[in-house]
């Protein structure tokens, strides 16, 4: 990457040019984990000099990006009113993430600044309209993956579930499944926070006891070694489920509408189990009628519809970091090239905690 | 019967024994239409003498009941979390009816009263505690029908689902499945009134006609005649779906979750189609996902958690019939003999409306 004048960034002095990857859809997935025949990394030239940046507009260095289930949805091809729309194909796909203004012809930003939106193009390089731009605040001491982690996405999606959905009374049973994943190692602990009775699923032995003696979990059981799952929410819901955060949907799903109490809410913040089929070849959930018996509430939800709630919770978020109260834990790709790799490994029962990618030191 | 001395109820003057008949459940029926082999009718003589009666209960001669398709699920001898119990082997089945009070030791009826409740025994008489039963208020110039129809379990439903659970504003797109049913055909209404498109899925052409020439639905389909329900749900809803009052379940509600709009709303009454099979044979619901993109909430309701509103019902439903304004077809079985007829007609496709027996004219 060469630079030519003029863009004085610190670490990119003088840039006007620069090579940019970028990642792009150039085939759909309907079914499995996508591959380097759906998404490639393709190398642009972007023009930095003034002239290239519209008014209220900043040129932007991607940092970390925060690497999300529901991308995958986006990645179909199949239009069944999944989370917003089908990434466009031959179009640079987008994510949340955080960055760096290099360049900035807006009052609101200057070079330096770090700033997140849920939207970012995945380039290295870009330039982005100001107005849709957050600043990520580097005065408070807080670490910045954790913008990406407990004051992200997951967290987001966490404390949505639990304090705005599902709102469980102290003393509630609450189930989380994908409990070691973003989403589900946060809402855990924010259940606990609420005095709330909480048990997780998991797909290994080492998640099982991460979420027990790190994350606060009451119990916690791996569903690879569980035959029936009737059988283990009997066994870990004597009294039922008050609360469920569904992250899986499919069986687990089944099996919970069988153990619901009256009145039970189950927040729908995702179906990982559900995102690599075509959904006419799904398993499909037999006991629904349960859920007119217990008067349950099934609920899907979008963070986008709750950003009202959003100072709320990064206040209580921030709050509890600081406190050492909130755990978490991620694993960090490094390069934009581990994009690939990295949503993989969401799917797979290894991963813990929230995956992100350090894009640039 | 023969009567021997004391009781002054007009039709039945001076009876102390009488022979009552009852219907029992002797066998649970795990699938299909519950028949002769589950339901007995029994015979068993009960005195009605004066001392025979408790202080502050009534004897009651049973004058009419109301079949619905909840009875079924009480009869499956599978505790799926389903409405209410299960009815206890050789004892006396309840469900919602009619009488007329003909001895009391309750101030607060007198021979003579016609009383209701969700749970009488179905018994051609028997002695209740006062304190369970409603005055039928005789003067209003309502037929005794319409108590267990419009302003019975039927009415509530639907007013429920409409007022409470759905809410929708005028101009929304209203899907009702088994809309020529005793929920369906006023569900369709209460919605029309509040200024929804109404579109309804009924079993046969001539009940299509009904709906849109006697209950004012907008459109109307015969769900036999679609071989393919996400199709003809695209041809009834080219703007989607905003509120689906479920009452069948399995296919046609997996059909509308391809439908819904951004924050739809499924009101469950019931699932129709799903009571004469064992859970686990049933077809499953496989996209459930799109809930989540959608941010669809999907309800069960029972009408006991919303008594606090059936004065509301009552007033808008007597106020709506009185004006002519609400239409209502049912049919009448007569005798208690009726009863397992009755029922399996309810799950027939010919089925028009709400059922009611009258046991006694």
């Amino acid at each position: 990457m060469a630079g030519l004048e003029g863009v004085d960034n610190g670490g990119h002095e003088n840039l006007t040019m620069v090579e940019s990857r970028e990642w792009v859809m150039v085939a759909y997935a309907a079914k499995g984990i996508p591959t380097s025949d759906h998404l490639k990394l393709r190398t642009t030239k972007l023009s930095l000099d003034a002239d290239s940046i519209p008014k209220d507009h900043v040129a932007v260095e991607l940092l970390w990006v925060s690497v999300d289930p529901y991308l995958r949805g986006r990645m179909s091809g199949q239009d069944e009113g999944l989370y917003f729309s089908q990434f466009a194909l031959d179009e640079v796909i987008t994510t949340c993430g955080i960055g760096r203004v290099i360049r900035s012809k807006s009052s609101k930003f200057s070079k330096g600044d770090l700033v997140s939106t849920s939207f970012f193009p995945f380039s290295e390089y870009f330039i982005i309209e100001a107005t849709s731009l957050q600043v990520v605040d580097q005065t408070a001491g807080i670490e910045i993956s954790t913008y990406l982690s407990a004051l992200g996405v997951p967290g987001f999606a966490a404390w949505v579930a639990i304090e705005v959905i599902g709102n469980p009374k102290s003393g509630s049973n609450v189930f989380i499944s994908a409990a070691a994943g973003g989403v589900g190692m946060f809402a855990g602990q924010l259940a606990k926070f609420k005095g709330c009775r909480v048990v997780g699923s998991t797909g290994t032995d080492e998640k099982v006891k991460l979420l027990k003696e790190e994350f606060g979990y009451d119990e916690a059981f791996n569903y690879n070694k569980e035959a029936d799952f009737d059988a283990a929410l009997s066994k870990y819901f004597p009294n039922g489920i008050d609360l469920y955060l569904d992250n899986v949907g499919g069986k687990m799903l089944e099996a919970v509408l069988n153990h619901v109490n009256a009145r039970a809410r189950i927040a729908v913040s995702g179906m990982i189990s559900q995102y690599n089929q075509v959904w006419t070849e799904r398993e499909g959930v037999r006991n629904l009628l349960n859920i007119v018996g217990k008067e349950v509430r099934i609920e899907g939800y979008l963070m986008g519809s709750h950003m009202d709630r959003f100072d709320d919770f990064t206040k209580a978020m921030v709050t509890y970091t600081k406190e050492g109260k909130l755990r978490s834990k991620h694993k960090i790709y490094y390069g934009i090239e581990s994009f690939i790799e990295s949503l993989g490994s969401i799917f797979s029962s290894s991963n813990i905690g929230k995956v992100v990618i350090q894009v640039k030191p």
